[in-house]
């Protein structure tokens, strides 16, 4: 990734320092605002106030929260009680579980002097091997992509939901690392980004994209059905929070009713996920914990001033019930293919064992 | 309707005075102010800049223009440039097209001495007739709630979209004629709001099932298919600007996503519009044009600031590329059933047809 033209990952780990340093993406797209995060509390509350989002960000960022954790402590109990406290923080992206076990299922045998460093080689581990498995699931999506162009110099026209691009991973992206593949490979690509009310990650997407000089467009989600319709676009493709083994999708609120159109359409719908995405333990989709988010994400709006200070709105009462859930499933059926950093499958059982053999487990 | 307990219309003519004042629902929720209308310009201006909106009170606004423009002058002339440019106002809703058809069919016969006083009348029957169908709308409705009640005391959820309430009308509204009709009725009744990005007309849907004591909760417009599919919703009625011939529906964007998710999770899609929504001469869907609106819709974001004063904030650069489609086609095969003045029918050419046998012309 680039910012202002420099090359950048979202996340610096300073283990000199015992920290890291992130993107505050609450502040995000109207301030670029590097934050400090020097204790485990700093890490919990980044996740929970959403200052590092994305399912594979939020598990680096956990597991570097539970490295930092273990400065001057790194007991049994000190470790059990940092992970509890980082695994609470958001319910519904699995990768938070998964790097949070990876770290201690490597600390736990290690003998208590050696875990903090210990941790912050594994914290560095998780982080590069998502800036690789990004960088082959763009190539696996790239290949997708190929098949899509039926003549030569056609413009791609991609939708995405959410933000699943670098400012979601430690670099790269999952849904849009396919898409900055193909611009970088010399294939026109246009992006049709959704808003992702009510926390505007689409404003995100649209900012990285940006940075990159990819055309892209920005539209309400309400209009993800017309466009699909009117046959403007050539494929949907989205992250994950989490993936259940038999194929349904947790993925930011709306996806489901992007795939629905995508149905109706004949238009495919792809999600890009990396391993750690996939919940082996998960039957279906139904079993995915599904987050209920404060109800003031609706209530106030945001944006910059009129003299470009970013501020605050309230569009509807302090007391006006609202529901805000931040997720929900979309039925395998309802996707084409997994794509993954191993290849694409299908969105099944079969399919997803297929690509791990080694979670056959009967 | 009552806005704080005080009956009124959305709309007050004063003949007398060459006049109306229409709520400038620009202003709402957050202030309620009531604006004169007093010449033709005035008029068009209100129905493009969304003082008034909704496709039945766009209608009668129009027609009410159109005899405001006859004042001094009542010529084949005058009435003819003065449709045009009401017609031109907004392309998508129907009702527009009739009621200024309608006037200049009653008109042009007459001599221009009592155009203009002719004119008045018919508009006042125009807005007579469109709260007299608004109550059958009501009472057809009511009849398919009964239907969807298993259980004594059940309280029924209604999802809607965009605001098709007694503010879209000049009383009662179409999609919420049958709310109000069965919390009238001591049916208990939820609605489920949504926001309807970009212009959130969801937020003035809450504010009049507020001012009738209607339980409601809002969403993001993203949260309808999760919703749908948890099986928290009984059915999803919404207004249209046009329906075609053939059953398909225009409606607010957003719109056929959530019939979409009522397909898939067995949920009854009602279309509620009186008959000057149909439009017998459009053949089908894809035959209807859809609005494309100022992009700046969607780049600013509107509430109170912390002094409680009505503002705006810039969430998209100026320079962003955004498409502001205004509505979408929801095809007839996802509507279990229109809800007109005369009862309810299939979505399709045969059931319009039977409602409204007068129109079979071969």
């Amino acid at each position: 990734m680039n910012i202002d033209g420099i090359p950048t990952r979202t996340l610096r780990a300073r283990p000199a320092q015992n920290c890291i340093d992130i993107i505050d993406q609450t502040r995000l797209p109207h301030a670029l605002h590097w934050a400090r995060v020097a204790t485990l509390e700093e890490a919990a509350h980044a996740i929970r106030a959403m200052q590092v989002r994305g399912a594979p960000l939020i598990g680096a960022t956990a597991a570097y929260g539970l490295a930092i954790a273990l400065e001057f402590e790194a007991s049994d109990h000190r470790l059990r009680e940092a992970a509890a406290l980082l695994r609470s923080t958001r319910p519904t992206a699995v990768n938070l579980h998964w790097a949070l076990a990876r770290m201690e299922n490597a600390l736990q045998p290690l003998a208590p002097a050696v875990r903090h460093h210990a941790a912050w080689q594994e914290a560095q581990a998780i982080a590069d091997e998502d800036v690789a498995q990004n960088a082959a699931i763009g190539q696996h999506g790239l290949a997708l992509w190929r098949d899509l162009i039926v003549a030569d110099g056609q413009t791609l026209n991609v939708m995405t939901h959410c933000n699943a691009g670098w400012l979601a991973t430690v670099d790269r992206g999952t849904a849009l690392a396919p898409v900055y593949a193909a611009h970088d490979a010399g294939v026109p690509v246009h992006v049709w980004v959704s808003e992702t009310r009510p926390r505007n990650q689409g404003l995100l997407t649209a900012w990285e994209l940006e940075q990159h000089g990819v055309p892209h467009t920005l539209i309400a989600d309400n209009a993800a059905g017309l466009l699909l319709r009117q046959g403007e676009i050539d494929a949907v493709i989205v992250g994950a929070d989490r993936i259940a083994a038999n194929g349904d999708v947790a993925n930011k609120v709306g996806t489901y009713l992007k795939a629905l159109a995508c149905a109706d359409n004949g238009i495919p719908f792809y999600v890009a996920a990396p391993r750690s995405t996939i919940d082996f333990a998960c039957r279906e989709g139904a079993d995915i914990p599904i987050e209920e988010r404060d109800g003031d994400e609706f209530r106030l709006v945001h944006g910059l001033d009129s003299r470009g200070v970013p501020s605050a709105l309230r569009q509807a009462p302090a007391g006006a019930d609202v529901a805000n859930p931040a997720f929900d499933v979309t039925p395998a059926w309802l996707v084409r293919a997994i794509i993954s950093e191993r290849g694409t499958c299908p969105a099944s059982r079969d399919g997803l064992l297929a690509l791990y053999p080694e979670e056959n487990h009967g």
